[in-house]
């Protein structure tokens, strides 16, 4: 191999990263500002993740102005409202109770967005999905990135898409991907909180690992 | 903070594995095997990426079979002919050319599903594409792992998903999201191939990053 060959040492650094990573709820962010260079480390691996055809479709909006803040936060205590009326009486009780989003108490909001291409993109002549894809995939790599930098990141999707780009003055043609709430926390947690709480259980890889096909 | 501090160095090493990491194409992979340790200890990071209301909405279908991979090889040559025609006169003559999977030359193909769950997903209320996403940051995950396991990966999009999903006898609720080749490497390439070959270029970070709001 020419190049680059990573050692078993590294990858349980990578293993210990994708661990400890969590959805950072609004209950564990601290007041602690968040630098300009931090954020910018964490939009660098969005740079250097995968994109079908190479066609980088990302855009990112770097929210520190609180009105801006407030306005999305609205949005998400209006569609959290609709939401709650979606699970039985017994789970409602527990989704109440639960601090779903830190859109107003993290120092930093990042909204990614997909922005298709005008022509056609190598690899998304299929699957036109694909496009979207690739802004995930770079979202994770930011997920993991903060977790190296030890800082939380939260994943908000209790949000109107339409209402979110109207408040962000976002081109008629991109897509809301991702709403993500950065800061620092007082603690990551061991496990996941909805795990924690038994919201939902673990699943076996085991369960979930088919061989060469489904069986009948 | 309770728990694990991730260190500078750890970060370099994260960086580097994410900087590394390549689509890798049918015409770089050797005859080397892959033992079933290895691919499981990619699917093991599957396991611990994240997911909407911890919905954990994926399945895996590990295919060895030589005859299942000519079947998807079909597959991919079909769609492959419609796709050329998607593009310019100049670039179909370079698209042409390009070998864009490992199908049949990579030990084992991983295909990824999404599962879309029985009953409301906290989180996907309002925007039901969470769960594909969560898909995507499972493949993500595993798409870094390999790389640190030096071991090749390429995803395959330009496949019909419902002849896929027949090949394999998934379960009509399916949606495939990803389609993965992996193998050993005769080498990583320094940058995608893509770029390289000045199919794209490189979008500079600061052009597609905004301030508070999209400016008019």
């Amino acid at each position: 191999m020419n190049n680059k060959y990573f050692t078993e040492r590294q990858r349980a650094t990578l293993q210990e990263i994708m661990r400890h990573r969590r959805d950072v709820r609004g209950n564990r962010f601290t007041a602690e500002p968040l630098s300009d260079d931090v954020v910018q480390q964490i939009l660098q691996v969005a740079e250097i993740s995968p994109s079908v055809g190479f066609s980088q479709p990302w855009e990112f909006v770097i929210i520190r102005d609180q009105q801006t803040k407030q306005a999305i936060a609205s949005v998400f205590a209006a569609e959290n409202e609709k939401a709650k009326q979606q699970f039985s009486e017994e789970k409602r009780q527990q989704y109440v109770n639960l601090k779903l989003e830190g859109i107003l108490n993290t120092p930093v909001n990042i909204a990614v967005f997909y922005r298709p291409s005008e022509d056609g993109v190598l690899g998304q002549t299929s699957m036109q999905e694909m496009g979207e894809y690739s802004v995930v995939c770079a979202v994770q790599n930011m997920w993991l990135m903060s977790r190296a930098l030890n800082v939380g990141m939260g994943w908000v999707s209790i949000l109107d898409p339409q209402k979110v780009k109207k408040i962000l003055n976002a081109p008629k043609k991109n897509k809301l991907i991702a709403y993500l709430c950065l800061g620092y926390v007082d603690e990551f947690l061991e496990s996941p909180e909805l795990e924690q709480l038994k919201w939902e259980s673990r699943v076996p890889l085991d369960r979930v690992v088919h061989q060469n096909r489904y069986k009948d």
